[in-house]
């Protein structure tokens, strides 16, 4: 089958919905973080260690896997699922993301056909094109497949915008067309910058093509501004439908991710958890800390009091602190897991509020604690 | 208290020797395998999967802790154990293999006081002497605590050897002078090169300190040959007591270490295992592999057959490969648990087939099976 998202509530005083979604890997729970496993492993992590964090969906990288070790192996290995043995569902993006970053200083030529760009390993020639991304997708074998989509640069102008959301449908179409697994769902993404009617059209024409659920895309290309990101979401959110999944991509601060469930987001996802946890920073409460700081070099405590991951529980600062100052790669493990059940910990509380209807005050009292200096 | 050692039995055919240490964080078996952390932490493994792996002591470096975080902060931290969150037993080395090691390239300054040196990390200048390195082994609170030696090159001629050796029986009674840790065993390290007088010598004096224990030196410094491995155990065994541990330092061949057992060696440390892994290459009973090769690409099978760690319980060649390929951390890590158990379960069978009078039997099957190339 394929998934289902099962709306439960919505906060009295806001767009915050509290849901789940069905899969063939288990029922998940919404508002959710998605931890990031580009290369089908989330960075460090062993798959009970992910699972301990309390992850639901993780997020597998079509692009990386595409290149290395390719579609074709994954798939003799049974799919994604038994390569990298991780029992939950898994999303897959397009591909489109890293396409249009990672080969942001290089040539690229984006045609009607696809993205005809060189290899960032390599720099052989490659063609992605929404037909392409699909057959791989379809051939990882992930829970959730994204739509091959264009992601504009923040820069882009509003003629620019406009078509790109236009080739966007039209390859979003092409993709849907060849989509084929049977156990895989598919979910269109909303592009448009922060132009209200670009927005509008983006998504109502996307919903039109009924798929599975809906990404809002274009919000952590390459600096968009928090306020292009909160419109972007508004201008997006009325035109998706109340019974699919909504999915803000590459977003994945504390704040930004309370922001978007404010607004009627469901699932969210970013390297940022393990990706500052390996440069020795680590989410609490009160803000982000630095371990590479001196003063924890006798700190015995642990990185948050009250903290139940297992970094918590049985190491401190000055451990931490000592084997990331050493470059020894236990520390970014171990801040690994602490951000990553962060920021899923803070769904779960977020969860709480919801069902409580009082997601507002759960969110003013967090921003109140938390400093972003 | 300090440690015990227990001798169960000798097998009937050789010297291999069946017994167990008693320390205060439990009673370990011999012969036994020591995985090494250097800086307070297993490569890239967390105690429990040390624990897994069927570890009984682990090896943590002097040198390297003395210089980050310092000792004074691990005792801060309540010591090695609390600081590191291993609750089993932990040997300290002297530091003097890392002092002629590390500065191998650098101007040093052997002298009757200790040895002047600059530090690997900032070139500041340093003084490691026998009173010091003692002084840091008891801050750091492991339960085995070694003498500082020197390490002469394989090159050194006889007379260097001679000398050294006479110093090094200096400094083993002004560390056994100083050394006051009452939960810490101290070893004495038998050097000598490959010369049996030297040897006897060395092995008769250091013994008549009375330590808790005796190491076999000089074996792995930077070349020597197997030949004169072998030498160095047998010409220095005869010398050492029945009723104390023997240990082997840096040796973590699997045939060397079956070597060392059948002259009668109870325990052998080395980064061999974990430093392979981080380099894609694995042990197995038919030689070690490297899974770089691309003949492992679609590989469905686990790293060794029959293999109960959970690597090989887990994960296949295909994935270890993918990641070990694209520079994943959790490719080194799954073959350090792999290679980890390898080791330590060489070791268990090993005492099995003492149990049984059959060690030979058992080292003969096992180098038939085992291809070096």
């Amino acid at each position: 089958m394929k998934i289902k998202y099962n709306l439960i509530k919505t906060d009295k005083n806001c767009k915050a919905r509290l849901g789940n979604i069905e899969t063939n890997y288990g029922t998940v729970e919404t508002p959710m973080f998605m931890p990031v496993g580009t290369r089908a492993t989330v960075k460090s992590l062993s798959p009970e260690e992910v699972l301990e964090c309390g992850s639901g969906i993780i997020l597998a990288n079509t692009y990386h896997l595409w290149l290395r070790p390719g579609e074709d192996i994954v798939k003799k290995c049974g799919g994604l699922h038994k390569f990298m043995n991780w029992n939950g569902p898994i999303l897959t993006d397009s591909g489109g993301f890293q396409v249009f970053s990672l080969a942001k200083n290089k040539k690229k030529d984006i045609t009607e056909e696809g993205v005809h760009f060189k290899s960032h390993i390599d720099g052989s020639k490659l063609l992605l094109t929404p037909e392409k991304s699909i057959e791989i997708q379809n051939k990882l074998d992930s829970d959730i497949a994204m739509s091959f989509d264009e992601c504009p640069p923040a820069s882009a102008d509003y003629e620019y915008l406009k078509n790109s959301v236009e080739r966007t449908l039209r390859w979003a179409e092409r993709g849907k067309k060849v989509h084929k697994n049977p156990n895989q769902a598919l979910f269109g993404i909303v592009q448009g910058g922060p132009h209200e009617d670009l927005r509008k059209f983006s998504a109502e024409e996307t919903v039109k093509m009924n798929f599975d659920g809906y990404s809002i895309g274009g919000v952590a290309n390459d600096g968009e501004s928090k306020e292009d990101m909160y419109k972007a979401i508004d201008y997006s959110i009325p035109y998706l439908p109340e019974d699919k999944v909504r999915y803000l991509m590459g977003v994945g601060d504390p704040i930004d991710i309370l922001e978007g469930i404010m607004r009627g987001v469901d699932i969210f996802d970013c390297v940022l958890p393990t990706r500052i946890a390996r440069h020795g920073q680590a989410f609490t409460h009160t803000g982000k800390i630095n371990l590479n700081n001196s003063k924890y070099k006798e700190d015995l405590s642990s990185v948050e009091d009250g903290c139940d991951c297992y970094c918590c529980k049985n190491y401190t600062k000055a451990y931490i602190r000592h084997l990331i100052s050493v470059d020894e790669t236990f520390g970014g493990r171990l801040l690994s897991i602490h951000n990553i059940r962060f920021l899923i910990r803070l769904t779960e509380e977020v969860r709480q509020a919801i069902k409580d209807d009082r997601f507002l005050d759960y969110k003013r009292e967090f921003l109140n604690k938390y400093k972003t200096k």
